[in-house]
């Protein structure tokens, strides 16, 4: 079939105008392949101008059906010659303009690990050491934290470089695979952890499957990914401005960042330790409360067996109107209430959040990053350039709004539960400007921050499909009663909804 | 669609009958996954009654495209209860029994790792020492041959789950690193190498992409597939019996099996030390020579620069009638000229072979396979079994032909390279009766094996499109001229059949 040759043509050479052209127009085109379905020729043009060419590849079989004069489905098998084989299927419709693609699915071989999501992986990594509560399982750890034997590489090669191996595990990778899970792997984080969007330019975006061609989040981007993806059942992630709630409310995962130190950060690689935490991200709520169980201490502080739940207009008002649409029916559906008053200067706390966790960053890592400029992604460089200028009077007084703020949000709160937007946004677009939303969102996520409570985040979803998150911020202390009452929370949303 | 959600209703419930009866009959009815494109309802029947079900999942998205009153496409987005989307695209055609699928692509969510091929894998696993002519490739490491810090787990969970970290990396391993190459990861083999198929019992048999819904080919299995399906560039792999040369024939790839001894097998699990080589197979006959300037020393052994080929009326005659074909063709368009006279008694060759081989295996590993007998799969606990009933009057019988063999092959062979087919058949069927193979097989590995001379094979393909390939057969030390002329006549090949 000539329309089938000339489209191969097209895609060996990149013409890209050629396959449009070769494209039907309108939106119910369709083109599948593992990145997810595109509708609509608009999406598959937009997608082409970006991609870059397809891998050079051979046709090794066709076979054609034909339906009738205008309709025919071509099935082709294809081998790429980087080697394994593919399959394209194609319904062409003959039309005024020709013989069209009007839906196309397209399958390549796999690599052996998808580098976007992870950096080493194996069935497993490192085996449990006992069984408990979570045998078989799968753990993917995020490349900032120990595990015995592997380098910690902070998602930057030239980190990874200088690195050698650890010697032992960091006690929260030990008690995991004490309580029977296996390491699957060790998934990628944006660099140095100092990201929201996952978008690590050495290793690139890992995939979001329940929003395709959308970024992932960050910086627990792989792992995230990877159970989203279904590599793994646990993503052993960090928080420290919202690593861990951003990528969950993008993917639509559970997250918990526990209250700040309630899990040992012992052989995890810090940003701002003022902030830092440990925690995971799951496909389920119930199993994000039975990691819980493993990782946490018993409860210092206690949450009453039907806490009051309140939201605040001003922190609702911050998300875009799909994500305050979505998290307001679900605060409505479960009683929760307006706070009196507002909470507090959120936007005077978030600016304290980001001079002190930059100062942190530099005095942690600012020597690396100056000696390291050139291999650092951009945004992360301008980051520690921006931060290495702040001045000492700066960061005292960003400290001193940070202990205020803290102050204050526990004293509002007290043993309420802080209902919130996980992330002001659905995922943007690759390719999207994030600089608005990255502020945007840390003026949400601060909150947990400066006052180092626990949060946990559910999924939720938005009108026009797209996964978002609801956080839930409890007493400190009382992590575990917290995951108790999200599970219990999440339950009647399943039902309730 | 009614008939689009009876199908999902059938799959969910491994309703097999029901699936078939929703597949049109007859032989142009296509089915295509990661696995390749089946051809024909026979061909979807049979792959269903073993698959076992489909994983649970939801359906998403559904876009139905009517093209007239009895064709429609359907293309599904789904959602596996494990994690990560796929796609599903059909054509529907109603016919006297209703609406039937005519072609279906289906693409489910890629696992984080393909553990039928790998154990380990990372992007790479262990880099590069030094840069070198082997600069970028990626290389698959059987998981018999050490890899500093990790263990080596021999085909076997409880061989692994008994091995402790290697301390230092082989002596290929490390000559591969210095030369430029990472390694990628550590690939399957079967258990102890001792194996032709790569029916491992206990991560599944490697996919064999030229070959789909075949075996893989054995012992060398996880390497030949790395390779085949572009994982890795590189397969370091071991061959006794026929482990590098089998997998090569039955996935189209090129392998070199050294003169027995001429690269060190220190750090590589033994089988039968006596015929244990380590060798390596590519895609591309060139960088199989690029290998062996690493990895080889100096020749030992002239070639003369158009050196005498020949074949054996014999050995060719072992081979199934499409591949003897084949073998034929090729050797007939290069020259290859008959050897005067039988080669020799072949079958009591093979004889000996296998009873020296098992006899050093049990001396090596018996010990280990009685303790372990019920961590073994059938086929290889039933090979240790009766290896270990021989007696020592047997196995100096068997080395006594061993011996009369190698002097006479070294003599009749001279400085002339024996053209035989590298494998009697194509890749046999998954599920295929396997022990008449193996017998064949032997037969014609077993000349290099008891000679200890280097073979080099060369991929070739079927009349039937099926891979198989050719092995030439020099003189002891004669690694880099064989490689040199292999690389010459694989040339001839590409350009004159």
């Amino acid at each position: 079939m000539e329309a089938f040759w000339a489209y191969e043509r097209a895609l060996m050479t990149d013409d890209v105008a050629e396959l449009d052209r070769l494209f039907a127009p309108g939106p119910a085109t369709l083109r599948g392949d593992a990145e997810g379905l595109l509708v609509g020729h608009d999406a598959i043009a937009a997608f082409r101008a970006v991609r870059g060419g397809a891998p050079a590849r051979r046709i090794v079989a066709t076979h054609v059906r034909t339906i009738d004069d205008d309709h025919a489905l071509v099935v082709a098998v294809t081998e790429p010659e980087r080697g394994g084989r593919g399959q394209q299927t194609q319904l062409w419709v003959r039309g005024a303009a020709g013989w069209q693609v009007v839906a196309a699915h397209v399958s390549g071989p796999t690599p052996a690990l998808d580098r976007r999501v992870w950096r080493v992986v194996g069935d497993p990594l490192v085996p449990a050491t006992a069984s408990g509560p979570l045998d078989g399982l799968r753990v993917a750890v995020k490349d900032l934290v120990a595990v015995a034997g592997h380098r910690i590489g902070a998602g930057n090669p030239a980190w990874l470089a200088g690195a050698g191996p650890e010697a032992a595990h960091a006690p929260v990778v030990a008690a995991l695979l004490a309580a029977g899970a296996d390491v699957a792997g060790i998934a990628r984080t944006d660099e140095l952890a100092w990201s929201l969007a996952g978008t690590n330019v050495h290793t690139g975006t890992p995939p979001n499957p329940r929003a395709p061609h959308r970024i992932s989040g960050g910086s627990s981007s792989g792992p995230a990914s990877a159970v989203s993806l279904g590599h793994a059942d646990i993503g052993l992630a960090t928080d420290t401005g919202g690593s861990i709630r951003v990528p969950a409310a993008y993917q639509g995962l559970a997250g918990h960042r526990p209250t700040h130190g309630a899990v040992s950060a012992q052989g995890v690689l810090p940003l701002a330790p003022s902030f830092d935490t440990v925690g995971w991200l799951t496909r389920d709520p119930g199993l994000l409360a039975a990691v819980g169980d493993v990782l946490l201490p018993a409860d210092t502080a206690d949450l009453a067996p039907e806490p009051d739940l309140v939201h605040d207009a001003g922190l609702t008002a911050l998300a875009a109107p799909e994500v305050a649409q979505a998290v307001g029916s679900w605060a409505a559906a479960r009683g929760v209430r307006r706070l009196d008053g507002p909470l507090g200067p959120v936007e005077e706390w978030r600016a304290a959040f980001s001079t002190l966790q930059g100062w942190e960053a530099v005095r942690e890592h600012g020597e690396w990053a100056a000696a390291h400029a050139a291999d650092l992604g951009p945004d992360v460089r301008a980051r520690f350039e921006r931060a290495a200028r702040t001045t000492s009077a700066e960061a005292d007084r960003a400290r001193a709004v940070v202990a205020s703020a803290r102050a204050l949000l526990r004293e509002v709160l007290g043993d309420r539960v802080l209902v919130l937007p996980a992330a002001p946004t659905t995922a943007p677009r690759l390719g999207a400007d994030l600089a608005p939303v990255r502020e945007a969102t840390l003026a949400l996520t601060c909150v947990a921050g400066v006052a180092g409570l626990p949060a946990v985040t559910l999924p939720l979803t938005a009108a026009d499909g797209l996964p978002c998150g609801v956080s839930l911020v409890g007493p400190a202390g009382s992590d575990r009663a917290l995951l108790a009452l999200a599970t219990r929370l999440a339950a009647t949303a399943r039902t309730g909804t």
